[in-house]
């Protein structure tokens, strides 16, 4: 059986420790080619480039990571994704995994994530796509302990495919045990952002704001990611990209419309 | 009964005649407070501004719409709802619309759509929220025949409420007709879009891309968006921000992981 084609993004940026992690660990299963953003992209959610132009070089960042080939791209992780797939690979590659971020995209934060957004778009073109991200924000991050996880999840996903209209979210809580972490399969936990934003006066007397904000968990479940997460389990949850509220399709049917 | 507070944003920009449209509208049913994006933001998907400054600026485009407070914000749709929530409304409005796009959210573009993505700011925080969009690009769109039915449905959104943890995505097909419309509530309809990088090489001589392509319908349903669409309807979809696909979760089970 010939390697599996694997295309590997992120939205931390082309030089992130976290991708050049993911890059070797993909090496280990398959041919990687990298298509990554030239600068940081996070909370991108899932923007496109459609008002502006597109560049995309070719560079080799670390020779001993072992890519095939490594593009970095001036546009969104969905961007890249796109142009790898209709202009810089040969071929449909096996799978597109994206990552490993610096920092949780658990729960809520789904929604914001760009490095879910690359997932979703290689998702949305029938590519099975995981994305990976590391519940710790330091750049400095160590990604060694969630290597065995990482790798058995890719295998599993080639192997037995990942259901249509699903991509894997994937998180992994901080450590630094050498110990294999527990998997589990989750569901999204409720919860949101209690935003605040420092309003500050610039130089010339401007006033503007940072955002800011806290983590709030809505939802006591024990089968959330939040919930595997706390208790130091690596969270799968099947994510899907048609949105549609089926339950709620009847409710609206009671409405009075069309007086 | 006190007026409804009703919060209006959209992500072509503050003076983009579907939100002025839509504020019109909307006066007719509440009090109206805008926060919108000083400039377009279209394709911006759910992003926020994690890395930059956001300034607000208070403002009137024009009198006669009759909003009791405009701002223009620097920020995304989604920053402009957060914006508005935390720091210029004085009380929880009573429904968040956004819109009216100039252009099509209806299918897969709901995932890329800034409309929504405020939309769905506002659900998150528990807010009843709808994104308007008529499947018409030009900007000097004719809104005029949605008009009945957008405020048929926020006003049933108003009485009845909307289902907690959905948002609806409404679509208006393109018409000069006077008569009134029927309204379809729909799932999204499976599509993608087919791609092509236009290739360009720069006056000095670097070579950039455009990002462009056709929209691809892979579905049948006579219950969809796009189906309702073709045939002249309104669409509505209850559109949801817990991503999980619950169906996938028995499957992934079941895959040889923690060996």
């Amino acid at each position: 059986m010939a390697k599996p084609l694997i295309l590997v993004t992120n939205d931390d940026g082309i030089t992130a420790p976290g991708l050049r992690a993911l890059i070797r660990f993909m090496k280990e299963i398959g041919d990687v080619v990298v298509v990554a953003p030239d600068s940081p992209q996070s909370g991108m959610g899932h923007a496109i480039t459609i008002d502006n132009t597109l560049y995309i070089k070719k560079i080799t960042v670390d020779p001993k990571d072992g890519a095939l080939a490594e593009y970095s791209c001036s546009g969104t992780p969905a961007d890249c994704v796109k142009l790898g797939l209709r202009e810089l690979l040969d071929r449909k590659p096996d799978l597109c995994v994206s990552g490993i971020n610096h920092g949780s995209n658990s729960s809520i934060n789904v929604i914001y994530s760009g490095t879910m957004s690359a997932a979703i778009e290689a998702g949305i073109e029938g590519i099975p796509a995981i994305g990976f991200s590391l519940c710790d924000y330091g750049w400095n991050a160590n990604f060694e302990p969630g290597k065995e996880a990482i790798q058995q999840i890719v295998r599993q996903a080639i192997v037995q495919g990942i259901p249509k209209g699903v991509v894997l979210n994937v998180n992994i809580p901080k450590t630094d045990s050498d110990t294999p972490m527990g998997i589990k399969v989750c569901r999204q936990a409720r919860a949101n952002w209690k935003e605040e934003f420092d309003k500050r006066t610039s130089p010339n007397g401007k006033e503007y704001y940072w955002l800011t904000g806290e983590f709030e968990l809505l939802d006591n479940g024990e089968d959330t990611d939040e919930f595997a997460l706390s208790k130091g389990y690596i969270s799968i949850v099947p994510t899907q990209f048609d949105l549609t509220a089926y339950h709620a399709i009847q409710q609206l049917n009671t409405w009075k419309l069309n007086a």
